[in-house]
């Protein structure tokens, strides 16, 4: 392994100068999701390449040498890690903005994001996506249906905690839109594909997402598919 | 579990005024130790509290619903997420700078400290650390030897990829030192307490981590003893 991460893959990366902007992306992928929403918000135009990051190839890790996807091509570098692309986004786009202009509002901001990529992803979105999704795509097996029930046991505590900060914000972080809305929607998304949210648990959940789903950015993400793994028939409807 | 994630649970949680900076944490804590070496080199002084966060008491979630340590007490706030805490502490209390002037450098800084907390710690804090230390301070059980090994083995890529970017830069992630290099040299300390670094694989890495060692702010940090676990002899030795 020890080559993979050569000093030659140093990032940011660089890119041959005057490439089109393109995202190296899975389509499940809540990473590549939150990366896509945002360059979305921010009308920034992008190729997109689907990269099968489990089959492993040098490209990828001359891309990334932590071997992960989402990667962006952008400004003739080659940007890794979802959220530190997304603040240099907004850093550098800044319209319209979605981080606040106070550091406590962007503490929230990432706090959230983290709560979302670290601990929801790891409670819920991978253990069921890894069983109902990956296993069959990457062939690596069958669907563990305690693992899967584990999970989506896991999301009702999550969805009562975001109702609960919905009682008292307009969005998830504040009175403001924010990437914490585009990670966690990034999240609920894939899991929507296969159908696993009770969006009967909490109505304010519910108009949260289908506010959010609505939104012009979403649009793109709604249309991917996923070769032999068909989205819930409710997943493209904003009325859900 | 529901319950755990109450709206009165908010984050940014509010404390009571007027009480002192405390942070809750646990020795050898990778997160924690980063939050540790940033507020030090800030000189915020803060008390420290140990937290048992695998016994789950309600404190704990009263304190960070995400259940999790560190969360810094500060400004009348309940503060979680290591990397949230940080770039908030960075922004509040400027000096000295931990994070760059430019976009590309801040979010290099941010990639590098997502490799050390996300990869770095998923493929080698984390399983040695587990198999070692916490099986025993918990009381859940034995260490995996193979475990132990496939850790200690992915380490040497890592440090490999350190090599190559300390031939380019002074610091991780470029010219000055940034919350990334506190981010690695916490994950490195906690390894380093039971002797689990191989500093003769790279001179570059070993002056790396020397130099950062013989800072005021990591006085404190080697100081700590896990109860029943013993230090490394050279861990705390500044020439080592
Ligand atoms: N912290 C990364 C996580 C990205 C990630 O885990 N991507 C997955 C696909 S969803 C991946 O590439 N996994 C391959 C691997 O971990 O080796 C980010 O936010 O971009
Ligand atoms: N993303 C968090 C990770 C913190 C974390 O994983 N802390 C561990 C101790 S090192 C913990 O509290 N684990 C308890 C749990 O995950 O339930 C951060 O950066 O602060």
């Amino acid at each position: 392994m020890t080559d993979r991460y050569a000093p030659s893959t140093h990032s940011p990366a660089r890119a041959p100068a005057g490439q089109p902007a393109r995202l190296y992306h899975t389509p499940l992928s809540p990473f590549s999701r939150k990366v896509r929403l945002v360059l979305a918000e921010k009308r920034i135009e992008v190729e997109l390449a689907e990269e099968r990051y489990w089959e492993q190839g040098p490209e990828l890790f001359r891309r990334n040498p932590a071997g992960k996807i989402p990667v962006l091509r952008l400004d003739g570098m080659l940007l890794a890690e979802s959220q530190a692309i997304c603040e240099y986004l907004d850093e550098t786009v800044p319209s319209p903005p979605l981080m606040p202009d106070s550091p406590a509002g962007r503490y929230e901001v990432r706090r959230l994001c983290a709560w979302f990529d670290d601990k929801f992803n790891a409670e819920v979105t991978r253990p069921v996506l890894n069983e109902r999704v990956w296993k069959k795509v990457q062939k690596t097996g069958y669907p563990d249906s305690r693992v899967v029930k584990a999970g989506l046991s896991a999301i009702k505590a999550h969805v009562d905690y975001m109702h609960g900060l919905l009682e008292e914000r307009r969005w998830l972080a504040g009175p403001t839109i924010s990437i914490a809305d585009f990670a966690a929607a990034a999240h609920f998304s894939c899991l929507d594909y296969i159908s696993d949210v009770d969006w009967d648990r909490s109505d304010l959940v519910r108009q949260w997402y289908a506010t959010i789903k609505s939104r012009p950015a979403f649009r793109n993400v709604l249309a991917d598919q996923m070769p032999g793994i068909h989205p819930a028939p409710h997943y493209a409807l904003l009325d859900f």
